[in-house]
């Protein structure tokens, strides 16, 4: 079977509800599943419960049932089982630390590739699919096992990607010259996704779709923007390199 | 002897020259001391040469010479003998990457705490100065083998702290609830340093001096503006704990 991946930007999009922007690219990625299980981890412990019914009511319009990871007693073995797999935004580093610890990175990997998993992301759950979190956009408030995520797609998503303020004086550095650093130490595409808009892969098949335009940074080429509805098959061939500097 | 640290948010401020805006600070710092280290590590390595270049033209008014540290055999017997320490911005991960493998943390924080190196930083190298990463704002572009820094001081700074934009309908964090989240993880002050500003540490005394109100996060308190000149000293006494999450 062929995986089937929905990575969003984000879960809301200003003046909608959650996930509302993507009403029908839900319905066509659950297609008859009835079952989701949430990974509230990028939230503060302290926030799980509440965080998932938020997402319980936001899938009451699909007739699925949503259950939180953090309420199973092993979340390994409810993975091995599961058929899809809903990993929410909040802070990669809180999440990533999580997953580290749970030992859960290898069958959700294993099993998604094998197209037994649907995978799911928001914001920081959508960089998890990424094979590491060097272009998430969080505060490193917590420090991960390691960067090592589940590396679904071979190449980086930067998510809530934001155009440079107009007019502002601030001297820190925009979104572009931080994905252009990251392009400095290693030789791996990013696909700038912003607000409202969403990547679906299946097998190998990798298409834009939602409401903006994303903007493709690759290491010694000007970025490139493209519109909602294009193929970006081509991503998931491109030879990728971590940890190489630009000489 | 006291240590004495000079911890700018920013190296250049809208509309001044590299450092200008810190002239005054720059003359007390340094009173008399000739000779400084640069350490460009925040940087691409293929702009190490570059950036030192931009640092020497920004001291010729203060009758110093300015080596980087990257152009010596052995940084860290430099580091034995240096008088002053100069730590550039860019990149936080990239920087405390190269900190970590040229195994300079040590011998920094000794010499720093007992009076014998003075220290500087701009805003990647402010961040070093605290105990931990953790609060930088720049994106993970590499991992460096801990989030561990110098910790010449007990709590956190964020480097170019910024305000929430007027009317954004941006969906990803603010700066401020950035800070919050790491205050959930993490019982440990934050000191948000506008563009502008600096601190000043000399034993036990600390002071917020410079051009614009820095803003201090502390957990389950409403955060608080100072006004430079602010008497910051309680920060230095303060207990601290990482990785406790909030209950």
């Amino acid at each position: 079977m062929e995986d089937n991946l929905l990575l969003l930007s984000n879960s809301q999009t200003h003046n909608m509800g959650v996930l509302e922007h993507a009403h029908e690219a839900l319905i066509d990625f659950l297609a008859g599943q009835r079952a989701i299980y949430f990974a509230p981890y990028a939230a503060a412990a302290s926030a799980y419960d509440s965080y998932t019914a938020t997402i319980q009511e936001a899938f009451k319009p699909f007739d699925v049932t949503v259950t939180g990871l953090h309420t199973v007693d092993r979340p390994v073995a409810a993975l091995r089982d599961a058929e899809v797999l809903f990993v929410g935004g909040g802070n990669t580093f809180r999440l990533l630390k999580t997953l580290h610890q749970l030992d859960v990175l290898n069958i959700v990997r294993e099993r998604v590739t094998r197209g037994e998993l649907r995978y799911m992301g928001s914001s920081a759950g959508t960089n998890m699919a990424c094979p590491s979190l060097r272009t998430t956009n969080d505060m490193p408030i917590v420090q991960p096992a390691s960067f090592t995520s589940f590396g679904l797609i071979p190449f980086q998503i930067n998510p809530h990607y934001q155009d440079p303020p107009a007019g502002s004086t601030h001297m820190g550095e925009t979104r572009e010259q931080r994905l252009l650093e990251f392009l400095d130490e290693n030789d791996v595409p990013v696909v700038g996704l912003r607000e409202g808009s969403w990547l679906r892969k299946r097998g190998a098949s990798l298409k834009l779709e939602g409401l903006t335009a994303a903007r493709i940074f690759r290491r010694d080429t000007e970025p490139q923007e493209y519109q909602p509805g294009s193929d970006l098959s081509w991503l998931l061939t491109l030879p990728t390199t971590f940890d190489q500097s630009r000489s």
